[in-house]
């Protein structure tokens, strides 16, 4: 196969497999190259990706190493996608009322989403966390995109405990949002005790919900490492976590004026 | 850039954007080449993706015309993807009794699910549908990337309105799987009436919930032209709907016997 078509080919192979660590091998005997010339085009590859700020190649030499594509966003991709973000959820129209908006086709959207979960897979990138948790619904796709570019299982926490998850452990928690106390379920098969998590979710008001993900997650020895969300409430400024990353932060909802106004996190 | 690098650097652009219509100017003006250039690089591309059965690049010339990769996913690797699948589902401690079996890790696991997702894609990417809809929790992650590949919107349908749904249409429908009288609800402005859509689901037992979904689009006078599954039970025979597709079959769960029996669909 040609230089050319070959680059072409394992740039197809490693950006569909995030973060999947590859033997030289492999590459070597599907290409019939040698390791010279594999690392020849691993190199231009990692220019390509590293050019177009979609991520880079790392390559760990010896016993155990080997090639693996770690996904990225560029700093003006994440500013032109926040641009995008604000200007579709500043539209009058998503005032829903309560300090509602509707968001649900922003967060089931695959542009976006995909966009979103780059960013916040490149914060988690190095954290080595074990899953990405989440609880359902609306935050299930980006939590998933992030699990899936960190190739590590994502694990979805339930309102209620399905008959179909096994057993289960429970928690009831406070959730400013709604104003009352809220159950959350986790089947005990889904994690493993003693490991670390990092928590994606699509909103956070006062922080009510991930500190009850946190809680339950400390129910099996696992320690939250990392916490974000697409966009996080001004208020109330004081949360009941501290650390996590949001894309945008949502500064105010005038029902009367019928204005929303969005800003972007710029500590990117 | 050398021919080498923007090859990689096209495809890279090109598989991150499933089914995204590109006006050829967008990549004469990034890369400084001609449409001649352009035209050769995507050849060569078309032919990469083809022989990795990852997909094909379709170009429409003329006005409104322009370069579009859609995603796909080889005979081959659907084999291998059913058999890993089996030998996963098969393991008899994802018994759960009352004929559940724990599939959770499964449907959450960002490898299998990019695979099923490129099957389903494939057999759905000629239809035309506006929206893949789902009904929360398990086949969300599935049915996102499915929407994400044939780049429309995915749509949830809630077991209970969500105030953050702004206005819904409510249905009941009978759920083999519970054995009751089940609710779903759909948020007004997730949809556009007279629009078609399909449907991606983790399982499927006797067809109710696919038929709930389909009665609950019909409200709004949406078609629905797909239904497909990850996996579906061989019981009972006579479905409440007629047209689907499955990758799996669940034959059979012996819980005395502690096995379960699961086959391919083998009509790829």
């Amino acid at each position: 196969m040609k230089k050319n078509k070959r680059i072409g080919a394992i740039v197809d192979e490693l950006v569909n497999n995030p973060n999947r660590l590859y033997d030289s091998k492999h590459f070597c005997d599907k290409y019939d190259i040698a390791k010279s010339s594999l690392s020849e085009d691993i190199k231009m590859i990692n220019e390509i990706l590293e050019e177009r700020g979609s991520g880079h190649i790392e390559s760990t030499p010896g016993v155990g190493g080997g090639i693996r594509y770690i996904p990225g966003i560029s700093k003006e991709s994440v500013v032109q996608l926040q641009e995008e973000l604000i200007e579709k959820l500043e539209d009058p129209s998503r005032i829903l009322g309560g300090g509602f908006i509707y968001t649900s086709d922003i967060m089931f959207d695959g542009y976006y989403v995909r966009n979103m979960a780059r960013f916040i897979a490149q914060k988690f990138n190095k954290l080595g966390a074990d899953y990405v948790v989440t609880v359902e619904t609306k935050g299930i796709p980006l939590a998933a995109q992030v699990a899936s570019l960190l190739d590590i299982p994502m694990v979805v926490i339930r309102r209620e405990a399905k008959y179909s998850e096994g057993s289960t452990v429970s928690i009831n928690y406070f959730s400013g949002s709604y104003d009352r106390i809220q159950k959350m379920s986790i089947a005990k098969r889904a994690v493993e005790p003693g490991t670390k998590a990092v928590i994606v979710d699509d909103f956070m008001r006062g922080g009510g919900s991930i500190k009850g993900i946190e809680e339950i997650l400390a129910e099996f020895n696992i320690e939250t490492i990392g916490s974000a969300v697409a966009m996080a409430s001004r208020e109330p400024a004081k949360k009941k976590i501290s650390d996590y990353i949001s894309i945008l932060y949502l500064d105010s909802i005038d029902e009367e004026g019928k204005t929303i106004k969005i800003s972007p996190n710029e500590d990117l």
